[in-house]
């Protein structure tokens, strides 16, 4: 006999939820956050059932792991060098076993446990479908990344590959387009490996802030790669007035890799890696990339707006079914 | 013909979206709030189509503001003197009209110009069913309202009349149960606007700090009424270990209100009238009561854990029907 929501009723419901929180955390009309002189980053993302996950290829667990880390991956794309927590507001049928549910608040808990900050507080309401939208709350570090900081001269850089997570989500769904039996387990187990639990890279922030040539100021265009690695680039490039230039031979491609479609494809456009896409002057740039290992070069800034061309021949960046957008495919 | 959403587009919806924001505001990954030494408090509610709002009963204008009212009322429930803003996340469905996301959003605009406070930040998603889930941010003053700070001997005092909200839904719905055509219109009219148009108490909360006896420390109990009075009573008689008396004479009836039922099961059960419920020491209490017109003194904080009894005959408080539970009446 399965446990519902029906079953517990919004009371126990709640009652089970708090255990996800520090002691009292949950009893007050608002959660408060002790006086901290640093400026506060604030993001809000939501997660909808059968659009950002499902259970076809998404354990409750990891649901409730990659709703934290995209948060996250926002706030280090920001500069936040502190995690003070998040609230979580959850709609759910019903008919949601509890069990799914406890799923999701482990997977939550997990992922403040590796990044830090705690469950601060919350809603939840019955609803025709499940989600979770979820607002977390950190500090600036020294470095306020902005979307509108990148300059025209500046090096594009990424923190890591691009690409594994929309593989992983092909394996998962055992999309008939996949090449079949002839990618390495290594890279199979890799691409599965970053969908279910991607890492928020607060490390490769922190690598940034710790190299900075001294002569340089406090300025570096900045945004992560939730929407996929050419979303990311247009967002600089678009909020900085300015256009790029991509290298073909040096986007940042996953080991083992294979070539030709879909698979450039999907790196440019596979969303939902969550590195760190930057914009930076020259000698920054080549510090930050022998620093951190996994990060790669991949292209330019210019001073054409919204211009986005390939480096050897000028042709245009041109990609098919590039971008995601929920409402048209809906 | 009708502009949805699916017409719009994401790109389009967001930068529609972004005009009831500061100019900027949404173009990072984050919102920024510049340094503040006082602690900061958080809030997050998530209200549904066709439980919490609807098209029969509520203008998507109302939606708005009642969305970012309830979310407020629970930061002056704290003690919030100051409130920075909200994100907002929005699930519809993409034959949603832009009509109505539009009205929401003006709903939205028209609550924070009163109240304070800008659009912060945000996302959107499609959807099976509209809704929206907000997190509020405020600046905690003087006076930390818990709802674990009731003891036994001090004053249950509310900010207002209780019951308004409920009887303006039930005529807004046309609900049958009404005594038809003998209600004053005066009292009509003010539980439809309440119902439509509530109001964060920032005030009751200023004049509590304003009237607090020098001789007394900072210690009150408090939340709103947002559940319901009877919830609100609850709710900090099980947080503080206590228990409560409640004056049936002295119920903070609305102005002619009439006797009998379902009127004050209304009253103590109806919610959403979004009133400060305090439990303060009898000089703080008076000292409040006069300082603070339409305020009610309606019972006592006892030391019987969780006990609910009326004062005369010390018969237990039961209300058929107390409680709404969103997963049990779905």
């Amino acid at each position: 006999m399965i446990e519902t929501l029906a079953d517990l009723g919004e009371a126990e419901l709640l009652r089970r939820l708090a255990g996800f929180a520090p002691v009292g955390q949950l009893d007050d009309d608002t959660a408060c956050l002790g006086a901290d002189p640093r400026p506060l980053l604030v993001n809000t993302d939501v997660l909808v059932d059968g659009i950002h996950f499902s259970d076809g290829t998404t354990a409750p667990m990891d649901a409730g792991w990659r709703a934290v880390a995209a948060n996250l991956s926002d706030l280090a794309a920001s500069g936040a060098d502190h995690v003070d927590g998040i609230t979580v507001a959850l709609v759910a049928p019903g008919t949601t076993p509890w069990s799914w549910v406890n799923g999701l608040y482990e997977g939550i808990a997990a992922a403040l446990e590796q990044h830090g900050g705690v469950l601060l507080g919350g809603d939840c309401s019955t609803g025709s479908q499940r989600l979770i939208s979820i607002t977390a709350l950190g500090r600036l570090g020294p470095l306020r990344l902005h979307r509108n900081a990148a300059r025209p001269g500046d090096v594009l850089v990424t923190s890591g590959p691009h690409g594994l997570s929309r593989l992983g989500l092909a394996l998962l769904q055992n999309d008939r387009h996949l090449p079949d039996g002839d990618l390495p387990e290594t890279l199979k187990a890799a691409a599965v490996a970053q969908h279910r639990r991607p890492i928020p890279r607060f490390d490769a922030l922190k690598a940034l802030v710790n190299c900075k040539p001294a002569q340089l100021p406090w300025r570096a265009g900045g945004t992560d790669s939730s929407d996929g690695l050419l979303a990311a680039v247009q967002a600089l490039c678009s909020s900085s007035g300015c256009g790029a230039e991509l290298d073909h031979a040096r986007l940042p491609r996953p080991g083992q890799w294979p070539l030709g479609e879909p698979w450039d494809r999907w790196c440019m456009t596979g969303g939902e890696d969550f590195e760190l896409v930057l914009s930076l002057p020259e000698d920054w740039a080549e510090a930050w990339l022998s620093a951190l290992p996994g990060s790669q070069r991949f292209g330019r800034i210019t001073a054409n707006p919204d211009s986005l061309i390939w480096s050897g021949d000028h042709a245009a960046v041109e990609l098919s079914g590039s971008g995601f957008d929920h409402y048209r495919s809906a």
